[in-house]
C-alpha cells in the first residue's frame, strides 16, 4: 500500500504539512501518489530509532542476518505487477527494463545473504600470542571487521530500484550491520514507499530490531541535509550528479565529526578505439557504441560518452552516424533532467570545432518529456583546450574524438580526470603495442573494459564499481559487488581478550569455518 | 652525512635562503646542524619527481620492491652509533629508547618485504566469464589493489624512527607501490637526514628510479600545506596533534581533488578497573598504570591519560598516589611541548571539582626541558561537566575517576570520544558481567586492551591502530601492521583483459602461489 507517509522503523508517520505529490514524466502531470514531507522531528526521531537499533542489529550473527535478508529478496521477487506499473509510471522506462531491474535488486539482496552465510569476509586476522617472548611478552591480537553504525542512503533516480531503497548501498550496509535511514528520490516517491514497506514487513517478520530501517520523503533539499549533518549518522551512500554529491561531501567534511560519504558523481566512460580494432570491426563497434549510449535513454552512470579513435581509412565515423541514426529517443526520468541533458547537448554543439555528427531519427510514441540521442565529433586539440567536454551529460548522448596518433590518444587519455570505467578496442596485438594506454586508463578509472560496453554492470565479488574523483568521492571503494560492504565497516582488534567474550568468528575453535589470517597465514583451521 | 640540504630524489639542493639550526631540548639550545629551508620550486620539485618514479616504481613487482625495502632494513640497522647520537640530542630520549625503536622501524620494514614477497595482500579476486549465459555473455572480471600515487608523510615529532622518515606511514606506501615525500619534523632534522640518505642509498643500489622518494625540511607550516594542496600528490599521513591533523584534513578535503589524510591525532585512551581486579591486584594495577603514563615522558599516542574506577574500600587510589610519586619526570622532545603540556595539565587542575593526587618526586640530572608527572583525580559528575577533561594533555599525566557504581561507568564510557585504544581491568566473571562495557568500548577505540596497558603496540597483522573520530581522520584504517598498506592502495577490475596482460597476480596460472578469491571461494590453485 502507497501511504504517503514516513516509515519510521515499524511504524508510520505523517507530522508534516507540506506535501508532494509523485511525478509521471511521460504524462507530464502528477500522480495520484500524495506524499508527505518529512519534519526536523521525525527525521530526529529516525535518527534515533536507527541508533538504538544498531545496538542490537550490530551484535546479530551472520545468519540471523541473511535471514532477514532473505525474506526481503523473497518479498521482492514475489511484489507483483503493481512495483513495476508504479514505478513505470514514475520514471518512463519500460515493464522490462524494470522487471530485470527488479531481478538484479533481488540476486543483489540474495548475494550479500550468501556472503553473510559464508562469513569470511570479516576479514578475521589472529596473531596469537607468547607470554614467554623477551623483553616483553607477545600480546594476543585479533581483529576483524565491524559495523559503523547508522547510515544514510540517497536513493538514485536512475535506478529506482538496483541503486535506491532496497538498493546496494542499503543491502551492503545492511550486511555490514548498520542500520540505515534512506531518504526516497522525488522523482519515485511511490515506488520507494512500495520497497519501504517491504523492507519494514520483512525486519519484523524475521525478528529485526524496531528502528534497523526508515524511509522519509522530501522533494526538496533540507531532509537531506540534516539528515547528513546528523550526529548519529555515521557514513552517507550516494549516487547522483556531481554537483550533489560534492555537496553532501563537503557538508559531512565539516560536521564536529566528519563521517565518510560514498557518492556515486559523475562520468563519461571514455571508449579508445584502436585502429586495428576499427579495420577489424567498425560496423559491430559503431552499433554497440549506438545501443550502449542510448540504452535506458542514456540514463546509465556507466554511459560512455566519450569515445576516441584515430582518423584513418576506416570508415567507423560513417558507421557510428548511421548507427546513431538508427537509434530511438526516450522518456527521461524527469522534466528537470531532460532539461539538464538538452542543456549540456547545447553547450557542448555551441563549442567551436565541435560538429553534429548524427541525431536519432525517431522518437516513440507521443509520449512527454522524451530526449533525443545526439551524437557530436571534435578533435583531440579541441578537447584539449575545452575540458568542460569530458564532463558527463547525463542521457543519450557522446562526443566521438578524432585523434591523429597514437600519441595524441595517449595524451588525451593522460589528462582524463577520473572516471567508473574506460574502454578499449583493440586486437591483442595492438594491447599490446598500447600497453601504455592501458596503464594510463588503470590510474583513471575503477574497471578497465576491453572490447566490450562499461553498460551493464556484473554484480560479483572482483566488480569494482567506483572511480577516482570526481567520479566519485571515494576511488578505495565499491558500490557494487560483494565489497562493497566494507563502505559500512572498520576494523577493530581485541589484545588478550578471553576465549569466550570473543566474537565467534575469532575463536581458537573456527565454529564458523570461515579463512582467516593466522599469524600471517590463511587458514580455515582451529587454533590449537 | 648531515648536509642540510633537502633530499630530492637522487639529489639535493639548497636553493632556499631561509635555514634554522636543530635544536637540543636537554641543553636548551642549538645544535650545529643547520638546514635549508624547502623553497616552493624544491616542493614542486619533489612532487614533479615522485610522480614521474611513480609511473615506473608502480609497475615493479614484490619481488623488486622487497629488495628495496630489504635492503633499507638491513642499512638501517647497521647505522651505527651517529643516528642513535644524533636522535638523543635532537629529541632528549634516552639511547635505549632509541636503540629499541631502530629496531622496531627495522622489523617493520622487514615486515613489509614479507608481506610483498608472499604477495596474497593484492587482495586478488577473480569471478570468471561465462560466454554462453543469456540472456547476455557474463563478462570476465578480475580485481586487485593498485596504489594511489605519490604520497606525502609527516615525520612524527614522538617517534623520530618509527613514525618518522623510513616510519610506517613511509614503508606501508613503499610496500604499496607508491612514490613517498617526507615532511621532516622540525624536532628532529638531523636524524631525518640521516635516514633520509639510507633511503636514498637503498633505492640507488637497489635500482628504484629517481625520484621514489624525497625529504624536505621546514621549520615552519608552509611546505607542509604546499605539499598537501599539490595536484599531484594522492594521500597524506600524518602523526601529531589534533589541530594539526584536522588543519591538514580540511585543507585535502577542500582542494580541487579532495585526496584522503590519515592523521593520528590525540587520544587519551581510557582504561577502566572493574571491581574485582581491583581488588584482586590494586597494587599491580597501580603500578603499571604508573609506569605506562610515564614511560618515554608520557610522549605516546597511546598514553592512558584517563583510568576510570568504582570508589569501595580498595585502596586503588592510596596505591596510585605511591607508584605516581616514585616515577621519574624527564626530558620533553621540544620546549613547546613542554609548554602545552605544563598549560594543559593547569587547566585541567583549574577545573573545580579536580585535585593532584601526586606528583613525581624526582627529575632526572640537572637537564632543562624537563616534565613533572602529575596525577589527578574527580569525580563522573566532574567528568560529565567538563567534557575537555577527556581530551589528550600529551605527557606523562592521568586523570583518575572515581565513578560510584557500574551506571556511572558505563554512562561515562557512553560519553566518549574517538580513542586510539580503550582498556579494562577485571576478572574472566565481570568481564562478563560488564559485557555491555565492551560493547560501547568497541564502538569508541581501534584496539580494547584486556588487562593490560596501551603502550607498546604490537606490529602483525592483527593490530588496529586508529579509532574514531578525533583520535584519527580515518578510523576505516591503521597506521601499524600490515593492513596499513591499504591506506595507499584501492581496487580497480579488469574486465575481459588478456591473460599476457593482466597482472601476474591475476593471470589463470597462479604463478605467484597467492591467496586469491575465484569464484567466491579462497584458493591458491589455478584457474583451468
Amino acid at each position: 500500500m502507497i501511504k504517503g507517509e514516513q516509515i519510521i522503523g515499524f511504524g508510520y508517520s505523517a507530522r508534516g504539512k507540506e506535501t508532494f505529490y509523485s511525478f509521471d514524466p511521460a504524462e507530464q502531470r502528477n500522480t495520484e501518489y500524495l506524499f508527505h514531507k518529512a519534519t526536523p522531528e521525525e527525521i530526529n526521531l529516525a535518527a534515533d530509532r536507527a541508533a538504538a537499533a544498531f545496538q542490537v542489529y550490530r551484535k546479530m550473527d551472520g545468519a540471523e542476518k541473511a535471514v532477514f535478508l532473505s525474506a526481503l529478496a523473497e518479498a521482492i521477487a514475489n511484489s507483483g505487477e503493481e512495483l513495476i506499473k508504479v514505478c513505470c509510471r514514475e520514471t518512463g522506462l519500460p515493464p522490462a527494463r524494470i522487471e530485470g531491474e527488479r531481478m538484479r535488486t533481488v540476486n543483489q539482496i540474495k548475494m550479500f545473504a550468501t556472503l553473510l552465510r559464508e562469513g569470511s569476509w570479516v576479514n578475521a586476522r589472529i596473531d596469537t600470542g607468547d607470554p614467554d617472548r623477551t623483553p616483553l611478552p607477545k600480546p594476543d591480537i585479533r581483529s576483524l571487521h565491524i559495523p559503523l553504525g547508522p547510515v544514510v542512503v540517497f536513493g538514485a533516480s536512475n535506478f529506482p530500484l538496483a541503486f535506491s531503497v532496497a538498493g546496494g548501498d542499503t543491502i551492503s550496509a545492511f550486511a555490514a550491520g548498520c542500520t540505515v535511514v534512506v531518504k526516497a528520490h522525488p522523482a519515485h516517491p511511490a515506488t520507494s514507499a512500495i520497497v519501504g514497506e517491504l523492507i519494514q514487513t520483512a525486519a519484523k517478520s524475521t525478528g529485526m530490531p524496531d528502528g534497523i530501517f526508515s524511509l522519509l520523503f522530501d522533494d526538496g533539499i533540507e531532509s537531506g541535509i540534516q539528515l547528513v549533518k546528523h550526529p548519529l549518522i555515521k557514513a552517507v551512500g550516494f549516487t547522483g550528479s556531481f554537483k550533489a554529491g560534492k555537496a553532501l561531501f563537503d557538508i559531512a567534511a565539516g560536521r564536529p565529526e566528519p563521517i565518510p560519504v560514498y557518492a556515486e558523481m559523475g562520468s563519461t566512460n571514455p571508449v579508445f578505439i584502436l585502429p586495428g580494432a576499427a579495420r577489424e570491426r567498425a560496423a559491430e563497434i559503431a552499433a554497440a557504441y549506438a545501443a550502449s549510449v542510448t540504452v535506458g535513454v542514456g540514463q546509465f552512470c556507466t554511459n560512455p560518452g566519450l569515445m576516441i579513435h584515430q582518423k584513418q581509412e576506416d570508415d567507423l565515423l560513417q558507421l557510428l552516424r548511421s548507427a546513431f541514426e538508427r537509434t530511438s529517443g526516450g522518456v527521461m526520468l524527469t522534466p528537470r533532467i531532460l532539461n539538464s541533458y538538452n542543456a549540456g547537448v547545447q553547450h557542448h554543439l555551441a563549442t567551436g570545432g565541435v560538429e553534429q555528427l548524427a541525431v536519432s531519427a525517431t522518437i516513440s510514441g507521443n509520449s512527454a518529456n522524451q530526449a533525443v540521442p545526439v551524437l557530436m565529433n571534435t578533435s583531440s586539440q579541441v578537447l584539449k583546450n575545452n575540458p568542460a567536454l569530458t564532463e558527463e551529460v547525463f542521457g543519450p548522448t557522446g562526443i566521438v574524438v578524432s585523434a591523429s596518433s597514437k600519441n595524441e590518444m595517449l595524451n588525451i587519455a593522460r589528462d582524463l580526470a577520473g572516471h567508473i570505467t574506460a574502454t578499449v578496442h583493440g586486437t591483442v596485438e595492438e594491447l599490446i603495442e598500447y600497453k601504455e594506454l592501458l596503464d594510463l586508463l588503470e590510474q583513471k578509472a575503477g574497471r578497465v573494459v576491453i572490447n566490450g560496453f562499461p553498460t551493464g554492470v556484473e554484480v560479483g565479488n572482483a566488480m569494482v564499481h567506483g572511480g577516482p574523483w570526481p567520479s566519485t568521492t571515494d576511488s578505495k571503494t565499491t558500490s557494487v559487488g560483494t565489497a562493497a560492504i566494507y563502505r559500512f565497516t572498520r576494523p577493530v582488534c581485541y589484545q588478550n581478550l578471553p576465549q569466550q567474550l570473543l566474537p565467534p568468528a575469532l575463536q581458537d575453535k573456527n565454529t564458523l569455518n570461515i579463512h582467516r589470517l593466522i599469524n600471517g597465514n590463511w587458514s580455515t583451521g582451529d587454533i590449537e
